[in-house]
């Protein structure tokens, strides 16, 4: 986006912005997520990362289709949130000796994307409602609801078993 | 943190690495809020921004409790995940020209931030209680608390008022 002029005027502009910054995001986690799953050592996250994975390639799917319903360019736009949450989970990682004490730790750092994630499409499905698009807030939600379970099922898996065995 | 050692053994390690990483967050976003209060044009969001800022500092005081009662070294760690939301936040509002979307605009990025210390004090007051330390628990469950409170505010604020006026 411009730095030198105001490129936002309109509320559907923001829409657009925030799609074009959420693609970006989907983007980039569809790339960290193999290293995360190779990193993890519990069987159950390995194959949770993998899963989600799929799953996020679906939401690029989806961001594509809202893009076109919309009548928008699908087009990605820098997104340093997302870019922050990814270096912090692979400094983070790679300071961490023990395995149990990793897997801890990736969990902790797919929650952070999630929640990045989950406000994001939190914005745009009420924005997209707004607009008057409910075709577009209706694609946006399905992907907002697998992102709220994909984050109910770490911390489950976080407090069932990730943790205890980390301080084990 | 070392860059040639790994400095993360034991889940202590994490839960305090995690304490250093919210403590820079927390003073960045008490830094940060008076430039979204600036920029706020809806008075209630200019107040809840201030009203926010009083409570980070508290969050901030909080922390430095935590870290005497589990015997650490007070200190920040660099955490380039919010600085990540912070510099988007910034982006994304340079490029807003209209006041009732700017409006709709600073609450998203709020709302970015406020999700990512959700998802940090979720993990730190369960590795806290993991690791016994249900003082330290407490503690933190009590920002946690205020976070989640201060995020449905937003949403409410920006469903019942930000977002109608900035599509009108």
């Amino acid at each position: 986006m411009g730095l030198f002029t105001k490129d936002i005027k309109t509320m559907d502009d923001l829409f657009v912005h925030q799609l074009q910054d959420i693609y970006y995001a989907e983007k980039q986690l569809v790339k960290a997520l193999p290293t995360m799953a190779d990193r993890a050592t519990n069987p159950e996250l390995k194959q949770g990362f993998l899963d989600h994975l799929d799953q996020t390639k679906t939401h690029v799917s989806r961001l594509e289709q809202v893009f076109k319903l919309h009548g928008a360019t699908v087009k990605a736009v820098d997104c340093p949130a997302i870019d922050g949450i990814i270096n912090e989970a692979n400094e983070t990682a790679g300071e961490v000796e023990d395995k149990a004490v990793l897997d801890a730790a990736l969990i902790n750092a797919a929650q952070a994307a999630e929640h990045y994630e989950i406000t994001r499409y939190g914005s745009l499905v009420a924005w997209a409602k707004q607009l008057g698009r409910n075709d577009c807030a209706s694609i946006l939600q399905e992907t907002l609801d697998e992102e709220k379970a994909t984050d109910q099922k770490l911390t489950a898996l976080a407090e069932k078993k990730i943790n205890a065995r980390a301080v084990a």
